[in-house]
């Protein structure tokens, strides 16, 4: 199924340097090596870990870069070897990917697939090199997905292969955000009918957990954020309850156990605020709570607490993309969400062309957006 | 049922104040009231949190007060309106109670009985009173229990009735010290067959955590102790290896990764260190292990990590007496025990009689037992 392939000139995204601006630029995509995949992207959305990497809170990014890992596209080419993938198939490129052989694949509690996962060569393929250049230089990629930019080349054991009609510019939200969220509801909390929830943070990570919540049946589903703004999407998404820590006068943990008759069975924070983590766990039941930490801190953030809190029966737990394993969990959610188990909609508040990226990520540091799609 | 209940004259340990040793006195104990139980102890183990008690780690102490808690003995008289429990009746008299009824025990998930567990008043019963008196004064109880006296009076939420059979002077150990090392295997952590554990600190409750991962079918079970001498106990009682950290350089986390292939599924802390914590969790699996705590810290220490060992897939646990549901749990692990399921005579290094508590107390602060039971 190998096609000969060519460099393709195309746009992308360019990242120079750290906290600029993204350059649109064109490119050339080198073709597909062996195990590798050439996709045309269709849909990305901007997630907050790819500003992460602009302001260099993420320290696995070099430079100069092409961000973007919450994409969509078609098969243009396969390498050498490929066999599960064809030119026009829709897939999804994973930034977490699945090689199915490692110790971590075979565990069915572990989703960090080890072959090719957090700690390998930065921003390159597996053979070391990048298949991107522009003005002559190579550039590195990001997340193994990189897609900011109309091409991008993958690795097989970094792509799902996705139903034929899937509506690219909405599910690729299930790549990264909506993903991470509803699976952290569903498979690391894993929430329990009838059960008492609080999100801290109401973003497009938040509202994925508040979907996840009511997907599991929880009977109450507060949402807790300090703009109240958001407080009418949260609920037309599950919520029960909304509120805004500054209205009160007493820490808010002390209101949310007094809401909830002594504290609430899963408390998720997703903003990456250690303070916040700590507030959360001392939200949750004294006995049988659990804290389950989806936001990533800076680097240098430590989460502090009272190890009685955990001695008397809480708990705190985290994974990475909602515990999904990637390659087998990504094509059964686009098919639910076809089906309607599920509402993307409500989170994609822009679209944007690739040329107004800038747009796309001043709207998210500035809390206007929930998710912002860039249409390629 | 009720017996017309005499005022007891027996002997105890008194603890007039803390930091003192303890004084073995005549004291008065008061027939039981409704709902209530005087049971004549047969035994009682020496566990860390007594020493807690008198050395004010624990703050819910008032003194003078009749410690113990973890006790076996015999059902002397019951109070009015008591149904479930005949003079003669062997039981274990419970620090954490299960009332059955609360939104605590009717969680599957949570055993912190919330109608009689901490946050109550401290050091009396039900009713506010003490049954105990010595010399003019009243004397508190201690965890509900106060089993160094050669009588104690209980509710009857917190004594579970065992085995008419059941060897008094051994299964007094499943009231506290191995129900808890046993219970954060199984019910806390979860241990599954063929998976890798560690435990840090090998005293009675490490021991007792090794019993229940070789229960669980762990494939590896470390023993970390500074201690050398503990090995050999450790090995008899299903850890396959031990290791000292003082006999490496480098620590202790990533000696245990590289003896793991990249990290146990499950580590245990049962000294109450908070730097042993953290180092515990960093030498869990990246991706899916879990720290349980045991140990109870002092009342100031915090725990303190780096967030993202949680982000990606760690989880920290916790759970007082090894999340056994106390009276309906009990019953069970005595008879499990009397049928050899696990051993406890491996756990009792010594027996002294009550006279001889001091000398029980010395033998713990210097290590030198993992229990001593006392014979009253």
């Amino acid at each position: 199924m190998a096609t000969a392939g060519k460099v393709i000139k195309c746009k992308a995204a360019v990242a120079w340097a750290p906290n600029q601006p993204l350059c649109i630029e064109e490119i050339e995509v080198a073709p597909p090596k062996a195990q590798e995949i050439r996709v045309k992207i269709v849909a990305s959305g901007i997630c907050r870990s790819d500003d992460h990497a602009i302001n260099g809170t993420l320290s696995n990014v070099k430079f100069p870069v092409i961000l973007g890992h919450e994409g969509a596209g078609i098969v243009e080419s396969v390498g050498e070897g490929v066999q599960h993938f064809k030119p026009g198939d829709k897939v999804i490129p994973l930034w977490l990917p699945q090689c199915g052989t490692c110790r971590a694949c075979l565990n069915p509690n572990n989703n960090l697939c080890k072959q090719y996962g957090i700690g390998k060569p930065i921003g390159v393929q597996a053979d070391g090199t990048s298949r991107f250049t522009c003005k002559g230089k190579a550039i590195y990629n990001f997340a193994y997905t990189s897609t900011f930019s109309e091409y991008t080349v993958v690795n097989e054991i970094a792509v799902a292969k996705i139903h034929s009609d899937a509506p690219l510019e909405k599910v690729c939200l299930i790549g990264c955000g909506f993903g991470t969220g509803y699976g952290s509801a569903l498979n690391i909390a894993k929430v329990e009918k009838g059960s008492t929830c609080a999100v801290f943070g109401l973003g497009g990570i938040g509202l994925s957990v508040v979907i996840g919540c009511k997907e599991a049946g929880a009977a109450k589903i507060i949402g807790v954020d300090t703009n109240s703004d958001k407080f009418n999407k949260a609920k037309k998404l599950g919520a029960t309850d909304c509120i805004n820590p500054n209205d009160y006068q007493k820490p808010v943990h002390e209101v949310l156990t007094e809401m909830t008759d002594g504290g609430l069975d899963y408390c998720f924070e997703c903003i990456g605020n250690t303070n916040v983590m700590t507030s959360a766990l001392m939200s949750t039941d004294f006995g049988s709570g659990t804290l389950t930490v989806v936001g990533v801190a800076p680097p240098t953030a430590k989460l502090v607490f009272d190890p009685m809190l955990i001695v008397t029966g809480r708990s705190v737990k985290g994974g990475l993309f909602g515990g999904w394993k990637s390659r087998e969990s990504i094509p059964k959610l686009v098919t639910e969400s076809m089906a309607s188990t599920f509402e993307l909609d409500e989170l994609i508040t822009h679209k944007l062309p690739l040329e107004k990226i800038n747009e796309g990520f001043d709207l998210l540091r500035k809390g206007k957006s929930i998710r912002t799609v860039l249409l390629l």
